[in-house]
């Protein structure tokens, strides 16, 4: 047997295989839940120009950094942060233990479900709420807490596990980019423990490509047993101004593609756009009350008023969820809405 | 030509290509640096253990997180810390803008070659030389610096650049990791911003896999440009205590092989023994004084004494310099001291 029929035979079988079912085609739609429009085809353009070799626009694989914002731009974060509601089941969880809270607020306002006497606490009631359910017990043991919490907290709107809650068209765009060479991160104002524990099944981000807020932690043997125990300590917070600075602590080099949803994610859109070559700046807007939520200048969550100027004002990809997503959630069935299966009835 | 003899060529084409010069074969040497031993055979047998499908010991390639000390362990630390080096070196470069260094401590002693004086200034000397040459500037001019800095620096011993004083068989080490599935990190003392100029180049390890000390960061828009400014504020120190607490923070995931030489890596090493399954705990005891150095119990620089005594007392694995390297810096020629060599001539 000549090389040259081993080797005709070796491609023959590769062009074989790429025509077997299952096996996608570069025809396939990497983003079906996403409808045809400006926006998609923004996302498509980039991907396909940055990955091109030899194109004018080409990235190589290992600068082809991507970031994402969590609440809002990949899972919902209405009618409260989902970290939020989860400090709170906590703290009723722990009200057995803790009979001196019954009168001591802002527990007792919690406990009492006086929501008013709670938001009176303002800031520092949040933090003593963060402080009793994120710290005080292991690294461990917190990761533990937060799977149990997932596997019982259903979300009160959806009635699934709030694991579920989050956007199908985010999840297709997350493997879309890793399957052109992108490293998908997440770049989030939430706690970074509390994102580690789920995301890496849910979104198949893996604990190291996570940044987040944290508190202070400290190393200590126990019965000669190593432990990292969590702090009642603020020690970063990863919004706002924060995001560019985490980016650049826990990742030490510039995204070239960056998505958020909200004010708290302009710095991060503005870092990424200061770069040399092709950026991608993108920004769900939430504007399906009827599937999800419609809300953004006056949102007290989500808050999305100067980052969205800023993202008319330089061009930057504004998802319209309403007219852009043709289907939200995964649990979701296609929405009839879609212009694409409009044509098909 | 039906599909079993199109299948048929493509395995043939595999078997065939595989035989090719240049095509690394399994039974290759992956460690050609390493002498034959123990340690050399410690390794080689976890790798295959951990990697081997089906196995009892298996580990799933996202767990496989290997992390290495730098200083020392990477490359070399003598006479002094190279990154300390570049601080004395910036402060006599930046001299000439500061005159007022000629009266003022510890910037006098340091230009005149006072080494006593210098050091009667203590921590609080070794802060100031750190402040005016690791802020004050933004993190991309402080990039070019470091860059610039190892273009032009030469290792006093060794005449090369320092980025060319890294131990060769711990480069063998890395790839032969990250060919077996691993994601290698560094978790050093050193500062994370000074690493990220030249690891990936010299190690392979990209920037976002780079734990280190830090200082803190703000973000600020300059006519209208986002940059982050170095401020001359101590944030982590990624030292001892704070090696596991950075994996933690920067990882979020336990490895499950880690290499250090010194007592400020004992705690790394700890956090690594503790979980669950295989584990793999390296230190490099400086053994070399004719083609490196010999120190370790009361040495200033890399301390070797606590780390070294629970090594003993725990099975951990320890590099014997002398007696385990083969080679020890890439432009170094091959020893003549290996006992591999030794039987060929």
């Amino acid at each position: 047997m000549t090389l040259t029929r081993v080797l005709s035979g070796f491609l023959l079988a590769i062009a074989l295989i790429a025509t077997l079912p299952g096996v996608a085609k570069a025809t396939d739609d990497p983003l079906p839940s996403w409808n045809d429009g400006s926006v998609k085809k923004a996302v498509v353009d980039f991907v396909t120009r940055v990955t091109r070799e030899g194109g004018p626009d080409f990235v190589a694989p290992a600068e082809r950094i991507a970031t994402f914002d969590n609440d809002g731009t990949l899972w919902a974060e209405q009618p409260i942060y989902f970290q939020l509601q989860f400090a709170l089941d906590r703290v009723k969880a722990l009200a057995p233990q803790h009979p001196e809270w019954k009168n001591t607020q802002p527990f007792k306002s919690l406990l009492e479900g006086d929501k008013k006497g709670f938001a009176a606490g303002g800031e520092k009631a949040l933090l003593e709420v963060m402080a009793v359910s994120h710290s005080g017990m292991t690294t461990e043991e917190f990761e533990g807490i937060v799977k149990d919490w997932l596997a019982t907290a259903k979300h009160p709107r959806f009635k699934r596990p709030y694991d579920e809650v989050v956007y199908q068209p985010m999840l297709e765009l997350l493997a879309y980019l890793r399957a052109s060479g992108f490293k998908t991160f997440i770049v989030s104002g939430g706690g970074v423990e509390f994102m580690r524990a789920w995301v890496e099944k849910v979104y198949g981000i893996p604990p190291e490509q996570v940044v987040g807020s944290m508190g202070k932690q400290k190393f200590e043997l126990r019965d000669g047993k190593p432990v990292i125990v969590k702090l009642p300590a603020v020690d970063f917070v990863d919004d706002k101004e924060g995001k560019p600075i985490g980016i650049q602590k826990f990742i030490g080099r510039r995204p070239i593609f960056a998505f958020g949803n909200s004010d708290g994610d302009q710095q991060m859109l503005q870092w990424t756009a200061a770069g040399e070559g092709p950026r991608f700046m993108g920004l769900v807007h939430h504007t399906d009350a009827e599937r999800e939520w419609a809300y953004d200048r006056t949102s007290h969550i989500g808050k999305l008023d100067k980052a969205l100027d800023e993202a008319n004002a330089k061009g930057w990809t504004v998802v319209d969820m309403k007219k852009d997503w043709k289907r939200v959630f995964p649990f979701e069935s296609s929405s009839t809405g879609s212009p694409a299966m409009e044509l098909v009835k």
